[in-house]
């Protein structure tokens, strides 16, 4: 390990076991809720991620032939720690099969709960628990111009590790609140609720809408009572074939497409 | 374990070690083409897959309480050997985080290589290598209805324990062949193909299509070129956000939706 400071090299020393362990602890939820940190692997999502200027960067593990060759898209951030590592240093803190020439600790951000609905698309999700799913969702929202998610508590945690590497840097660019839904749409029931569904009017109607709020249901059940109540139309996707239902990212990407 | 004949308990036995490690090793893409055989798990996943006729079952692995809920589903299958075994015997088999009641081994079909493409609308995969956006592919394709697909050699194995998860039983009812793909497309190019790419024609233009080949891309690297060069119109999903693609599965899905 060599420590870089303004990104020059340190003396090299081994990432110790504390600090080994305490970027591990950051896979647990209890342990980002408790630090504030979170991490994040891979050039595509750090850079992003850097660059959104959202999350304030903590600390950054590279690997010196990733480094040598990139250190120009670096230039930016020489106040940001980073620390030249060897591969199985990388192996050790990292939560990818085959880990990717970076990992960075950011900051949390404060999620912006002031969200003006109006002339927008706000996207809610209601227990949409798979980690891969949120993350292809923001992915997702942050293609078609949507900048405000609604997330039941029931949701994955946006900072999981698995979130933040399918969002494949689109973290920066979405706000995702959470809270309790329910709630949440009783609040501002004044803008129409429409509801991903099984049943309903078809996709195809949606077009041109301008202000919406959109609710995607959990991956098994569907979109719970409490929340139901608050729905004013469901939408459908029609289905010309066999299958029961279709992936909950999937479904998200459909009906934006359709609006 | 307890093995059931016509569905009826025999003798208490454990599942030897020699079974699991043969059940483990489908796991593997050698020892599934070794013996043509592959692994489904979860009910929603194998009772479809029993429906589908297509697919001739080896053994199932069952646990008590779910046998003896479900043994009405199994009331046609009376010639397949069910073994009823204990919870920490299907997580030694199971591939799943949480191993989910039920978990067979099938035999794989042989691919329907002579596919009329008359009035149809084939999808064509170019590398899609993650096994869970194959999957969820395959599961899109049952949902519009579209019967067949191309997969290039490079494709992840259809018989990949994490592709026949995500496919949500779909599998059975979806003819998938692999193939040379330059060579395919050469061989039929009088029909018009598509590809999917992050320029070209909006999508919304597909509308009413009736014949078609559709190709999508790698998840990094797109079409290759020995493909593209077949290809005769690319087609994109209009962007208004920043994110710069979309998951090779929703962006399929967001496509055959529109046509």
């Amino acid at each position: 390990m060599n420590r870089v400071i303004g990104h020059n090299y340190d003396k090299a020393t081994m990432l110790s076991k504390t600090h080994t362990k305490y970027i591990q602890s950051l896979q647990h939820k209890k342990f980002r809720d408790e630090s504030n940190l979170f991490i994040a692997e891979g050039p595509k999502v750090v850079l992003d991620l850097l660059a959104s200027w959202k999350f304030n960067c903590k600390e950054l593990f590279v690997l010196k032939d990733w480094f040598t060759a990139n250190s120009k898209s670096l230039v930016n951030y020489t106040d940001i720690s980073v620390t030249v590592i060897e591969e199985f240093e990388l192996e050790k803190i990292s939560v990818l099969a085959t880990p990717h020439q970076v990992l960075a600790v950011f900051e949390k951000r404060k999620a912006d709960n002031n969200i003006d609905l109006k002339d927008k698309i706000i996207l809610v999700l209601d227990s949409v628990q798979d980690p891969g799913n949120l993350g292809t969702i923001i992915r997702i929202a942050d293609w078609f111009g949507i900048t405000d998610m609604i997330c039941s508590i029931g949701c994955a945690d946006m900072y999981n590790p698995k979130v933040v590497q399918s969002t494949m840097g689109s973290l920066g660019r979405v706000n995702v609140v959470y809270t309790d839904l329910a709630n949440w749409l009783q609040k501002n029931k004044k803008i129409k609720i429409y509801a991903a569904s099984l049943e309903g009017s078809a996709v195809q109607n949606l077009k041109g809408l301008k202000e919406a709020i959109l609710v995607i249901g959990n991956e098994a059940h569907g979109i719970s009572e409490g929340v139901m109540q608050w729905v004013n139309e469901k939408i459908t996707i029609p289905k010309t074939g066999e299958a029961e239902s279709l992936n909950a990212a999937v479904a998200t990407g459909i009906i934006l497409s359709h609006i």
